[in-house]
């Protein structure tokens, strides 16, 4: 992969966090952007942002903050981007490239065309696949993009010259960089990222609130630990994406939900083949996917 | 905790997988233990584990296994345990001690008082709280127990004696011994542990049957890598558990479903306060339960 020469003059970064921080301190990293402007509702955050070195200046302001940008990434919870996009559309450049980092893709879609609208062509929908459990601009790092893959949704209506400055910016980060439509990168991500977000979250908050949940908590191994990490995330941002991706969430549950009775069903009547094949089948799907985790998409 | 003094001539471990063959090699670590004979239906594993030099000995007759052992544990799947029982009981010395590893502890004391006779007093049922989504004896290692919980759950008939010998074989492994009853056990592990199994598999199976599986498992990150790394794990021998524990796990699969429909028509609904709050409810729990981890349990 050819890696054009990428400058960014000044970055302004609408919500300062894990996935902010740790593309402002990437770029930093690499001289790849000269000064970087953050924007929250929260200042103490932006304090503690300049404080780590993270970004250079800030405002509480969006419309101030993206003044003279030659890139604007949204990186706040999902359900604040209509009201950003309309405080910030009057202050954008000509040609400020506008990106964002919301893990749904539909509902940020709409939201632009309803208020981006000259700006709409510079704006390249985007989601960086990466991240922790963690959140907060003290959690973040510049090898957080390192290996993964962030996904690009342009539309019909974007620049491509727009769409090849994102992907530079991902690129520089050590991220490797995916289009796809917006309608497939929510049901894709519903599945793999969404729906397990929502049963870790159902399943603890389930058996908190049983009488024996000390025990529980005591007792449990390796395993539950793994299984319930992604529960310790942001539960404002999860709430903001399970509604901005409701259909294809819901769909992808009502899903494994038959398919948890089903399985429930064979449980009950001792179908011991079925069990086992659902068993089987789902470890040799997971073993692969680990083999496919390794390989470079080829998209 | 003031270890005792212990010295095992011959252990018998009939199963030698990971579990069976981490203790094996944790106890001979300690010079704890001067031979260690495996049982197996299978000869090539039982031969591997003598070239891993984790067994000293082996045979595939569980009642030639057992013969001279001062102590015996049954490491193999739960459903094999009533005829190894019934085969080892007549084999077995006045004085040996047998326990178990098995992860439901009802069906194993129905089994063990159905065909242990005699020797019904020196039988102390256990559930070493540890393991990896690996198994066979090549995964095995002295350190697998250290800092992990054991749970013993002994009978009103069994000797005290034979529960301090189990125990302190668990504690020279490094593990913390805890006692408790056998129903109580089932109840929570079925909550902490075998729960989260059944979604894990019922989750990656549910996803590898959908059209768009390539994409899904290609562009999943690490959070799906943690949440679906346990259905990696033994397909026959979470069967087994599953059947084992069959009314305990319904219970508290019912239980879940009912909360996840409940979360599910919030999310149809609109109900973002409610949304909201079982993920922060849930977050407090899980990051409690991080906490909890790492303190001794005071039983």
């Amino acid at each position: 992969m050819n890696i054009e020469p990428l400058t960014i003059n000044k970055l302004t970064i609408i919500g300062v966090g894990l996935i902010g921080g740790s593309l402002a301190r990437a770029l930093k990293a690499k001289n790849l952007c000269r000064h970087v402007t953050g924007c929250s509702r929260n200042e103490d955050n932006l304090k503690k942002a300049v404080e780590l070195g993270v970004i250079d200046s800030y405002s509480t302001d969006p419309a101030a903050a993206v003044t003279d940008a030659d890139l604007v990434l949204l990186a706040s919870p999902v359900s604040t981007y209509g009201g950003i996009f309309k405080a910030i559309q009057p202050a954008l450049g000509a040609k400020t490239i506008i990106t964002d980092a919301g893990s749904s893709k539909g509902s940020v879609v709409e939201a632009a065309k309803a208020s981006l609208g000259d700006a709409l062509p510079r704006f390249v929908p985007g989601h960086p696949i990466a991240g922790t459990e963690q959140s907060g601009v003290e959690a973040s790092f510049a090898g957080l993009f390192q290996s993964h893959r962030v996904i690009l949704t342009p539309l019909l209506e974007t620049d491509a010259a727009a769409t090849r400055v994102v992907s530079d910016m991902w690129r520089a980060t050590g991220a490797e960089v995916i289009l796809m439509n917006p309608e497939h990168h929510d049901s894709v991500l519903a599945a793999t990222s969404h729906l397990p977000h929502l049963l870790a979250f159902a399943l603890v908050d389930c058996l908190a609130r049983k009488e024996e949940r000390e025990e529980i908590f005591r007792y449990a191994a390796g395993g539950f630990a793994d299984f319930t990490r992604i529960a310790s995330s942001s539960p404002e941002m999860w709430h903001d994406i399970c509604f901005a991706n409701r259909e294809h969430l819901l769909k992808v549950l009502l899903e494994f939900d038959a398919h948890l009775r089903d399985i429930e069903a064979a449980i009950r009547d001792g179908d011991s083949d079925k069990l086992l094949a659902i068993f089987t089948r789902a470890k040799s799907a997971r073993d692969r996917f680990t083999d496919l985790r390794k390989l470079p998409a080829n998209d």
